[in-house]
């Protein structure tokens, strides 16, 4: 009898040991971004990895190290932060504290950029000497190095600068009128564009656009952390308004002259991919019209900004999406590589400086989503696809000359991945579903990988939801939705449970892939720690799939992306452990309109809902991305009115909480408020919520406090 | 045994209809204004009941009626809307459809302002004759007719203008700038100040108010209702911040010129409660400093525009806010009187024109709420008091001579009147909790009072709440607060009901008299049909009580308040019925800072509230009100951090809505968001709801779905 009471109270303690462990729940401090314990659940990944010249090289502490599989230790630790400072004879006010502003230059051999509080070094630690000393100036922005490192372009508000290697100071351009804007981003960073500033490969001369906004209406926000709330005007040009017109300067800093490049009439146009050619002549240039239907290669003669060649045109009904400048091959500047989606799926294709068609260099039912350079020698252009799987993309190289291909990443998952400055090596940088994250160095010559670091599981000491990546038929039947399920935390079969559809469903996205938990965030791990089924499937209009799976929401975004949310949620109500009265749905900007969608087009299937940032009516987006996909409210009136939420408001029946942060400039809170004015005319009774301060979404601390009030609402409406 | 059963078979009918009648509950569209049967409870009172000289008059349809209880009829039919059009001879265009636009002029005989789509007409009905005709201009406002019935002045946009009776049109004053304001209200319409244009008594001189506004901050107001957001800036001066600058200009039509008050400097002050002295030669002004604590009574010449005299000052350490202009005894030019509270009490004094108090008319602990006029002779003052009861208001007149007072109302309630022409009558509009409106013919010589209209009981056949009129003692042990008390529809004394406070709280504001049901709002009987309890006290610091019971809150906004319902809140625990678990709170404006003062300061002791239109910190509310009760932040930062809302958000505990009209120029807006700003900080959750476009109150249908917005909040929250 002894001995079965001790087995007894042995077992029970296992049981509320278990228990215990289990009853311990992560909390959104732990992991939401901005949590005050975030770090706790974050996979340690190498900090500061980055080619310095054809050193592999990562930050730990105070030091850097250098990954080499081909040296007799694999890591050595190669520079301290003291060691800058002492060669760069820093006093004691300028000394770095940490390598933070320290970074390697991949172009470079033993090359670093070093930001102190009063300059930025570009440092060559072979000889140890100081290559520039460049000045840093209150107010300066966009700061881009020319290639040979000898100047240094930026813009102070809408004018342009620059400076040579002894910190002297240019103006390249400026503008007394503030909607006349220098050297920044332009076409609100579509098209691939993020800056304004593009130096010749050997650095003689800069290229930058010029965007005039002066006919664009001043959009009011208003900031009410000020005393008295206080105007600030963006320019937020609205789908089928005017827009900016955008021109493309070449600065010659030996003479100091600009030409702009004569890009002529329409003035409203897509100036896009600005590319240098090797030889610093011209400049080649995407230009879209503002229909976006048709994409037109042109080439300028960089002196005079003449016109010299239209090389080629790209059309398509519904719109042509240039995302990636033309690059040249390494060895023949008389040929370059253009990514295009023309036969259904993004491929590369070789191009003759004429503009000749030379071949289509990959091809198949998948999609090329990154070009990332050259091998050594220039024979094969090493990419990233989604060839293996539509939810993995895998590193390959592929031969200019034969188009063999060849897989350089080896282990499942979806993979990043950076080529050193010779093109030997690439780092290879992946994740999958059960695979934290992992880096290998490649030798691309030989193929071999050499893993040299493996993360640690942060969940390894809690229990963790079960979480199933899988696929389901859309109702075409026969294009595949991937979707991912996350189960309740400590699953019971026998009950039922409460389901979230969390949703993003707009281009550019793809929210279920093989990478680490299937992209499950810390808000779903948190809910369904809390008894809730987590699930997000991408619909058609995402990306990576090809074309016609990306464009069938041509002129009609919502319509086919909730079709295939309800093929979802129709697969949700099959399973025996889903509770069909207890279904809710939460996203955030195209998310946010998604969640309307759904709420309102489905009002008897979705008890819950929480949209963040939505768009109600895409009258009120902007030009750029707004009229690629509906075109402009005059052309498709039809269109645009069925895709108005604003609309629909009156068939609201479930709960709905909008949150909107006041200062977006993304998705106008202006959206939100018609939505809330358009229910109050209807008699329905959305909830709203506003975070003060916070653009298009919600950053720091308050990220958590968003979490919490998102989860409240589940928790008051859908529990 | 057929007998019996025919009986219960009967009595069970009845229960059964009784059942149905109770069981058919009043809904918001017939209790709250806006709301699209709101007629159906609303009291029947006589449309447009207006003195036409001596004769009073109403209208039913398309007649005017008149009462006299000397004439044979007791209410004859004198007009009808086709004897205006005759007898104007208005072709088809212009003429008259109802009797909407018609009023009788009460200072003339048998005097009529007509307004036809064109035209504003005076018309003497005795002779038929039109004594003017003044062109209706597009964006005309505040239209001001001159006593004598000859002329009219008005503005457009910030200008001043007048039309003599030919329609002819003159500019009095202008300013290309639009902070420079002519002949509107100034001060934010504190002082008792709601208009800018002052004609002299015959009608000879024009004075009005010029504003200054160009050193107040714009404030940014942004309109969503357009398709692009629009900025409307108003002018908001905050507490402690640059005010508005003040003159009175006076015009001579004759000579068309102007000239102004030499009211010098500091000027930074307030000019208000303008009067003409009966010869036209001079003009009283009220000027207030800006620190409100002293008042001056000053004398200017309005030929010249110099200061006459400084007839009297008063004085306070809290602050002095006179409301009532002099008034000139009918039959002595040399003697005025003055309302003032200076001995605690609003009460009646009389002066002479160098200054000298004569004596004062009226005391006591109660207070004088409106000067009426004089009787026929003038030897009678007729006012309305408190006299009988601080939540009663009776019409009294005293004698200028002999100070003997005789009460003109017979029954209990409260009592509004307007005086004929004469002075020979009043008619007394009034009603009590019992009694939902009654109208009486008074001849002031006799005392006789005529009652001619009883309303019918608008519920007469619904169930109505139980409401209880009564009052507590406030902490100082001897104070009165009264309160009301709605018990829910049916009520069951075994039962525990839920209790929503509803609150306002500030100054100028008393919500609990005896008034038809007691002021109970149409929210209150529909709240108490769903099972609550209503409860609302009024606490010291609103109005007609005294000075010392308003002024205790001074510098300390909500303390006091604060401590007072939770004397009612005491009261309520200590009710059998009450559930002490379920106490909720809304109010709205003052009402909305206190719904937050006891949510924040008593976070243990409500569960639920709904907060509309706050003020959350005053510092960020306007100079006039906000000084007044507050000094400013930089004399008084403990008082402002004490009661600032925005500190105390992280004491939040139950659920708490907050309410806001982004259009809102009285509370801005920012008053919530910098609430909710601090709330997100410190880790509390508010919820936000925004009405688009409306202003400090949602008015029309909107007001319906505003009140189901905060019923459901309660019934999600407190139920």
């Amino acid at each position: 009898m002894r001995y079965i009471k001790y087995i007894g109270l042995f077992l029970s303690l296992i049981i509320s040991m278990k228990l215990a462990s289990q009853n311990k729940l992560m909390t959104l401090e732990e992991l939401i971004p901005g949590g005050k314990n975030y770090s706790k659940y974050k996979v340690e990944m190498p900090r500061k990895l980055a080619w310095l010249g054809d050193a592999l090289t990562y930050v730990k502490g105070d030091t850097i190290y250098e990954v080499n599989p081909h040296k007799k230790a694999f890591i050595t630790s190669i520079y301290t932060v003291n060691d800058f400072n002492t060669n760069l004879k820093l006093d004691d006010a300028e000394a770095l504290k940490s390598l933070y502003y320290v970074n390697p230059i991949t172009s470079g051999d033993n090359l670093f950029s070093i930001y102190t509080n009063s300059k930025l070094y570009i440092y060559n630690d072979k000889d140890k000497s100081i290559i520039s000393a460049f000045s840093q100036v209150s107010g300066m922005n966009n700061q881009d190095l020319s290639p040979d490192n000898k100047k240094l372009a930026y813009t102070k508000d809408n004018n342009l600068y620059m400076q040579t290697s002894d910190g002297v100071e240019t103006e390249v351009a400026s503008d007394p009128d503030k909607g006349i804007v220098y050297g920044q981003t332009v076409h609100r960073n579509e098209f691939g564009i993020h800056k304004g500033i593009f130096w010749s490969p050997k650095g003689n001369l800069l290229a930058f656009y010029r965007k005039d906004e002066t006919m664009v209406t001043d959009y009011p926000l208003v900031d009410v952390s000020a005393r008295v709330a206080k105007l600030k005007d963006i320019k937020y040009p609205m789908a089928g308004m005017k827009s900016h017109h955008v021109t493309v300067g070449i600065y010659n800093p030996d003479t100091k002259q600009t030409v702009y490049l004569k890009t002529g009439t329409p003035k409203d146009k897509y100036l896009t991919n600005i590319s240098w050619s090797p030889d610093e002549k011209s400049i080649y240039l995407a230009e879209l019209n503002r229909g976006q239907d048709t994409c037109r290669l042109k080439r300028y003669d960089a002196l005079t900004g003449n016109l010299e060649a239209e090389l080629f045109m790209e059309t398509r009904p519904q719109y042509v999406e240039p995302q990636n400048p033309v690059k040249f091959l390494k060895n023949d500047a008389g040929k370059f590589i253009w990514q295009s989606d023309r036969d259904g799926y993004n491929h590369i294709y070789l191009y003759d400086t004429s503009g000749k068609l030379l071949k289509q260099l990959t091809k198949g039912a998948w999609v090329v989503t990154q070009v990332l350079g050259f091998d050594e020698k220039g024979e094969n252009i090493i990419y990233i696809s989604t060839e293996d799987s539509p939810i993995e993309k895998h590193i390959y190289m592929v031969n200019i000359k034969t188009g063999k291909r060849t897989k350089l990443s080896k282990e499942e998952g979806v993979h990043t991945a950076q080529i050193s400055k010779s093109g030997k090596y690439i780092y290879d940088w992946y994740s999958s579903q059960h695979n934290p994250g992992k880096v290998s160095f490649i030798d691309i010559k030989s193929g071999k990988s050499y893993v040299f670091y493996s993360a640690p599981d942060p969940y390894k000491n809690v229990t963790l939801p079960e979480i199933t990546i899988s696929s389901l038929k859309a109702n075409d039947g026969k294009t595949d939705l991937y979707y991912r399920l996350t189960k309740p935390t400590n699953f019971d079969p026998s009950k039922k449970y409460p389901v979230i559809v969390y949703v993003y469903g707009g281009p550019h996205s793809q929210l279920v892939d093989n990478s680490w938990l299937g992209q499950a965030r810390g808000w779903d791990i948190y809910m369904a720690q809390k008894g809730y089924i987590v699930f997000t499937l991408d619909n058609r209009g995402t990306s990576d799939r090809g074309i016609n799976f990306e464009n069938i929401t041509f002129r009609q975004l919502g319509v086919i992306e909730t079709e295939d949310q309800m093929t979802g949620v129709d697969y949700l109500k099959s399973l025996p452990y889903v509770d069909a009265d207890r279904i809710g749905v939460h996203g955030w900007s195209f998310g946010g309109f998604m969640t309307l969608n759904l709420m309102l087009r489905h009002p008897e299937t979705f008890k819950t809902g929480v949209a963040g940032g939505p768009v109600t009516d895409w009258k009120y987006y902007e030009i750029m991305y707004g009229e690629r996909y509906m075109d402009t409210p005059q052309d498709n009136p039809k269109g645009y009115k069925n895709s108005s939420m604003v609309n629909r408001a009156g068939d609201l029946k479930g709960r709905l909480l909008i949150i909107h942060g006041d200062q977006d400039p993304t998705v106008v809170m202006q959206q939100s408020l018609q939505f809330l004015k358009s229910a109050i005319k209807e008699g329905t009774h959305p909830d709203f919520f506003v975070y003060p301060g916070h653009g298009h979404n919600m950053y720091g601390h308050d990220r958590v406090h968003l979490h919490e009030h998102i989860t409240r609402y589940f928790d008051d409406f859908l529990k």
